[in-house]
C-alpha cells in the first residue's frame, strides 16, 4: 500500500516538517468555465478579458477563492485526510495575480501541534503556500485542523500553539492587484456605482440572493479542487455517520457567500486577504445558502490612489434569509449561520 | 444598499430608456466544454475546429443558443429581476459569428410599456442587442415580460405597445455564416445526408430522444450565463411558491429541443433568427423533455447559392414522447407543451 | 425520417461494412476541465503542463479515458442504439498522445455477426478508430454488442465470429509516450515513489476512497462525450423498464475506477491498453463506487528503459469497500462486482 494514500495522523506530524504536495495544476479557462458554472460570480475583472486589460491587467485575471480552492485541495491528502474538522484559517494573502496557464503547487510547513486531552487526536497548524510556475509564492495562509491519532499511546512529544495575527495589515495588501487606470473601469459594466468611499464602518449589506445546493455541484465543485477529503464524496460511509450525509466543502460555502456578495459590492473585485474563516455549522444539499456582510474597517493602501481596503465580514445561512443580518445571540452564534468569514476587499476610488 | 440589485419595479421603465447592462464576459472553450456537456448537442460546425475551417469559418464558431444566453444573462438584473413571467420573444436576429474569446456585453432599450389593468404589474418590452468586443451587433432581439409594480398606486405615465413583427424576413438571415465552401462539407462526419432541398414545407420530424432534466443542471447551466433570476436557484423561497418548487430558465428548454432536433435536421447547423418562442408551461426538475419540428417555410437567401432557410416550428413537451407530433387541440396547447418556437434555420445545399 | 436517428439493427450490418462516424470533435482545456471536475482525477502528467513538458511531452496530454469515451460516444448511433447490452471490449490500444487543440474522428469496421438463436437480436463485433486531424490513428479497439433485430424474420446470412486476443502484447505498448526525461519526474508532485520496480506479481491494491454518483454528474459526463445512448438519459422511458431507471453509462465507472486508483497506483500515469473490460452488473445514480487493483504482469518494453509496463486487473463494486479485495466466488462475481478490468499501465523506472 502506498503510504500517502492512508494521510497523515496527528503522531506523524513534527514541528518544522515540510510537505511538498501532489499534483501540480495547470489552470484553464475550462477551469474558470467551470467556477462561473457552479456560483454564477459576476465580477467584471474575472469575467471578460477585455475590461481587465483597460483597467492595467495583462487579461482576466482567475477568480482569488479558485485559486484558494485549488491550492488548498493539494494539501488535503499529507494534512487534512484524517481529519476530524477543519478548525479556522488566519493570515491568507492573495499575492499574485494568477492567469489561465499558470501552473500552481503547493508546500506546507507544520509550524503548531497540540495534543487534545483526550489523546484520541490533536491541533495541527501549518503555513501552506501556493507557488505559480515561475517559482513565486501566488498564495500563503496559516490554517489549523483537528486531526485523527492512529495510536492512543503514540506521541509526537512536541506541543506549540503559534501566535495567529487577528488580521492582515492593510498596508500589507495590493500585491496582486496591478495599478488600476481607473478610467478603464466602467461603473455600468462592473454593475455599480458605488466606489470605495461609498462605503463606511458599520454598513450592512443584504445580499439577497439564496443560492440552493445539490449534491452534484458540491461534488463537481471539489473534485475540480482535486481536494479528496473523503466526507464530501462517499454517502455509503457518510450515511452511517452522525449526520448520515456527505459533507459539503467549506470552501464551496465560502465561493457562494463571495458570489452572492456581487448584490451590494459589485465593485470589491479582489479578495486581498482572508483575516479568518470559520465554518461554524456544517452544510448538506438541499439547503440554500444566503448571505450578508458587514464593513469593519475602511483603509487606504500606502502609495496607492487607485484602490481601497474595505475588511468585510460575511455571514452565510442555510434557508434562513439575511434581511435583519442574524449573527450571534450573545456569545452564540445564530443556528443558521454557517459560515463566519473576515476578510479585506479591494474596491477601486 | 446597491439599487441595482434590487432591480427594476414596472414603474421604473420609461420608454426609450436605454440600459447599459453588467458584466462583460469572453466566451471561452471552456464555456462551449460546458455547453456540450449540458445539452449533448452534436452539430459539426460548432463541434470541431476542422470541420468549420474546411467549410470556410474562422474555427469552430459558439453555439447560437449560448450566446443567445449568455447576453440574455445579462439583462437579467435590470429588466426580469422583479418579473411575474417571460412572456416571449420576437425578432431575435443572429447577425455575426461568436468565436471563444471574444467578449460580450449587452445593451436593452425600453420600446413599449403596458400596465395591466390590476395596477399590480405590466408588460415591458425591450429591445436588447449584443456586443461583441469590437462594437459589432451580434445579436438583436425584442422581449417582452410582466414586471412586478413595487407600488399600486404608481404610474410610469406611458402606454405603447410596439408593433411586433411575425417573422425575420428570410433575405435578411445568413449574416453570421460565411460564404461556405461546399466541398468542405462531409454529411458522414455531420451525421445527414440531408440538405436543403430534401426538406419541403409540412414535413414533420419526430427527434425521437427524452433528456431528463435534474435539478444540478439547470442551475448549472443558468449560473454559465450569469443569469441570476431567483426563480431558478432558490429552492427555500420557491418551496412556498404555487409550484412549490424551482423553475428551470426557459432558455434550458430550448437548448435542449434545439440538441434533440439534430435527429432529423442534423444538418440544419445554424440558428439564423428566432420569430417567435413562447413558454407555454414552466418545466421542473425529474421531467423528461421530447421535442419534434415542423417545416413551415423553405427560403432561398438572395445572393447565396450555398445555404437555404428552414423555417421550423420546435414543439417540446415534458414527459410525452413526440411521434404523433402533439401540438394544439383546437385553441389550446396539449398540457404537455412546454415550448412552441419558431425559427430560421440555415442548412447547406 | 433521417434514417441514422434510427439507428442500425442487427440485420443491418454486414461484415466488412466500414462506417464514418459524426460528429468530428476538437478537444479543449474545456473538455480536461470537465474531466477533472467528474473524477476529480490527479495523475500529475494530465494536470500539468510544466510536469507534463519537464518529462518530455509537448504539453499535458488529454487523459486516455476521456479520449476513449470520446471516440467511443462517435460510434453509438450507428453501432449501439439499438443495443441491449454492450458485451466487451479488447485489443484497446492508445497509440498517439492528444493535445487539446487536436481534433478527433473515428471509424468503424464490422468483423463479427452472429445471430442469437432467439432470432430477436444478435451479437455484433467491431473495430472502431480514433483519428487525429492529421488522420493518425491514436486508438484502435474492439467491441462487441448485442443489437436488436427490426425483424425477427430478417437475416444477415452471415456468421462470422472474430478471433480476439487476451491481450495486448507488452512489445506493442508505449507509442503515445514519448522517451521520458525521468530527471524531471518528481515523486513530491506526482504523489508516490512507489516507481515501476516497486510493483510485483499478485499485489493487491485497495484503491480506498469511494465516490457516489449523482443522475445529473453520469449525464452530464456522457453528454460530454457526445454518446447518446438513450438509457442514459430518458427517465420517462427507463422507469417503464426493468430496471426503472437510467442506467450509467459503463465507461462513467471506468473513468472513476481509473481516478480512485491514484491511492496505490499514481505513478501508472498512462493507460497503454486495455486488453478487456467487462460490466459485470449496472450500475445507478446514488450508489458508491469503490475499486481495488491487482498486479497480472510486469514488463519491460523494448528498447525502453525510461517505462514499464504493469498489467492490472482493476475490480469497481458498488456500495462494497474493497479492503479485502471482493472479486469472484467460484465462477461468480461477488454481488457487488460491477466492472473487471484488465489493462496495461506504464510507470516510469
Amino acid at each position: 500500500m502506498d503510504e500517502k494514500s492512508v494521510g497523515n495522523f496527528f503522531e506523524d506530524f513534527r514541528i518544522g516538517q515540510v510537505i511538498k504536495h501532489a499534483t501540480p495544476r495547470t489552470i484553464t479557462t475550462g477551469d474558470v468555465a467551470l467556477y462561473t458554472a457552479l456560483y454564477g460570480s459576476r465580477f467584471a475583472v474575472q469575467s471578460s478579458d477585455v475590461f481587465a486589460k483597460n483597467i492595467g491587467y495583462a487579461r482576466a485575471p482567475v477568480d482569488d477563492l479558485l485559486v484558494f480552492h485549488i491550492v488548498f485541495g493539494k494539501t488535503v491528502p499529507e494534512i487534512s485526510l484524517n481529519a476530524i474538522a477543519n478548525l479556522g484559517y488566519a493570515s491568507c494573502q492573495f499575492l499574485l495575480p494568477v492567469y489561465p496557464g499558470d501552473t500552481l503547487n503547493a508546500i506546507s510547513e507544520v509550524i503548531g501541534l497540540r495534543e487534545n486531552s483526550n489523546k484520541q487526536s490533536g491541533v495541527v497548524y501549518v503555513r501552506s503556500k501556493g507557488f505559480n510556475q515561475k517559482g513565486k509564492v501566488i498564495l500563503d495562509y496559516v490554517r489549523w485542523v483537528m486531526v485523527r491519532k492512529r495510536d492512543e499511546f503514540a506521541s509526537t512529544g512536541e506541543t506549540k500553539i503559534p501566535k495567529l495575527l487577528s488580521h492582515v495589515e492593510s498596508q500589507q495588501l495590493g500585491t496582486a492587484v496591478p495599478l488600476l487606470k481607473l478610467k478603464g473601469y466602467d461603473n455600468s459594466l462592473s454593475g455599480s456605482n458605488h466606489r470605495f468611499t461609498h462605503y463606511k464602518v458599520g454598513d450592512k449589506i443584504d445580499h439577497r440572493d439564496g443560492m440552493t445546493v445539490e449534491e452534484a455541484e458540491h461534488q463537481i465543485a471539489t473534485r475540480l479542487y482535486q481536494n479528496t477529503a473523503r466526507v464530501h464524496f462517499n454517502q455509503f460511509a457518510e450515511g452511517q455517520s452522525r449526520f448520515g450525509r456527505r459533507l459539503i466543502y467549506g470552501g464551496h460555502v465560502l465561493s457562494i457567500a463571495r458570489a452572492l456578495s456581487f448584490n451590494g459590492i459589485a465593485n470589491a473585485f479582489h479578495v486581498a486577504a482572508i483575516n479568518g474563516g470559520r465554518h461554524v455549522a456544517p452544510l448538506f444539499a438541499g439547503l440554500t445558502v444566503f448571505a450578508w456582510s458587514e464593513v469593519l474597517d475602511c483603509r487606504d493602501i500606502p502609495k496607492r490612489r487607485d484602490v481601497g481596503a474595505l475588511r468585510l465580514r460575511t455571514i452565510a445561512t442555510k434557508d434562513r434569509p439575511c434581511a435583519d443580518f442574524p449573527f450571534k445571540h450573545g456569545e452564540e452564534y445564530d443556528p443558521a449561520v454557517i459560515l463566519d468569514l473576515d476578510y479585506w476587499a479591494l474596491v477601486p476610488r
